[in-house]
């Protein structure tokens, strides 16, 4: 019997790199696989639906929406994107991780309709490393930056809805990291309540510490 | 500032080669240090006292237990056993993981008195094929045979205790699950509550999910 794939929720403040971190653990752990988003925009030359994205119509995605078929949706310059909820079970049911990359807002909804993921916070090492970056880009105002540390500021609170933060210092670290959070959480005991059956050969009851 | 190490409970039912899981991970993971057991006995030659053992009185010992100076005790034909909690929380508090490798009663012990450990429940492939093992062996009885397996049986309803779970099929295999286990659990956002502060260089308070 399959057992049953993990989801993993990858989310953090903009700009801490999160994106590397998810491209390099797909490329490099091939049980991890990547969600395909559902959107109403259309598809570009060599995009194929199903691979890329799911291309739906705008009636289609909004009746998904009210429908409670997506995992999380947002509306960017009049499209829409989301995470069909559908193809998401059927890649954990047959026993694959399936890995989404996600804003802090799109994790939120995730984790109200799939508590069961494993919610990851990827964070800066520092915000003054993260504004020295910036700087050293030289493609931003003094003021957008402010207001880009500002936001970080606000976004980090948020960590204290995640179960796990990751520091994105070094990125095989940080990937390092995450591949043995997923190898852990597959080893929980309440992710595994069918092992004692599976071992014992018959049903065993729980029973309290009563040593 | 030095991270708090973690303290790792290994257990499980008897003969299922967690000794030598815990000698593996030692061996191979230098962060990981192995908890110096107190006990009443007589040291050998060449023993150390704080290396093989801490030696004491029996007077010492009941005293040490009866003030609550032990994560777990035992007495073993007349002598007793005993983890000094005190030199388990200086390893941990100087940043080093500390592994303990017990049986299921002296495990219960520890989670009353230090629920913040990882508890980590080391089970057979299968009880047929320990069944299986024990024969081959050839060294039992039968009747011998039957009374270990049905004491297997009660041990293993005591999984819902613990945490983690993790079949010893291959022992590299257990081994690396179980290390994954403890970089997973140091990334656990409630271990690392000060990490927002030590990020953002000032106090940010939890915020809930308000999106």
């Amino acid at each position: 019997m399959a057992r049953q794939g993990i989801l993993v929720v990858l989310s953090g403040p903009s700009g801490t790199g999160k994106g590397t971190i998810c491209k390099e653990l797909l490329q490099n752990y091939p049980n991890l696989h990547y969600s395909v988003s559902a959107t109403t925009r259309s598809p570009r030359p060599g995009e194929i639906n199903g691979v890329n994205y799911w291309f739906v119509s705008e009636a289609d995605f909004k009746s998904m929406a009210a429908n409670d078929e997506l995992l999380e949706w947002a509306e960017v310059y009049g499209r829409f994107y989301g995470t069909p909820i559908k193809y998401v079970k059927e890649q954990l049911q047959s026993g694959l991780d399936v890995i989404l990359e996600i804003d802090i807002q799109g994790a939120m909804q995730v984790k109200d309709k799939f508590p069961q993921g494993v919610f990851v916070f990827i964070v800066p090492p520092s915000i003054n490393e993260l504004e020295t970056r910036i700087h050293k880009r030289g493609t931003e105002t003094q003021d957008l930056i402010d207001l880009r540390l500002s936001c970080v500021y606000q976004e980090l609170s948020f960590i204290y809805n995640y179960q796990y933060v990751v520091v994105n210092d070094e990125v095989p670290e940080a990937v390092r990291k995450i591949a043995a959070i997923v190898e852990a959480e597959k080893c929980l005991v309440a992710r595994n309540k069918e092992i004692v059956h599976e071992i014992a050969g018959r049903q065993i009851s729980p029973k309290e510490a009563d040593l």
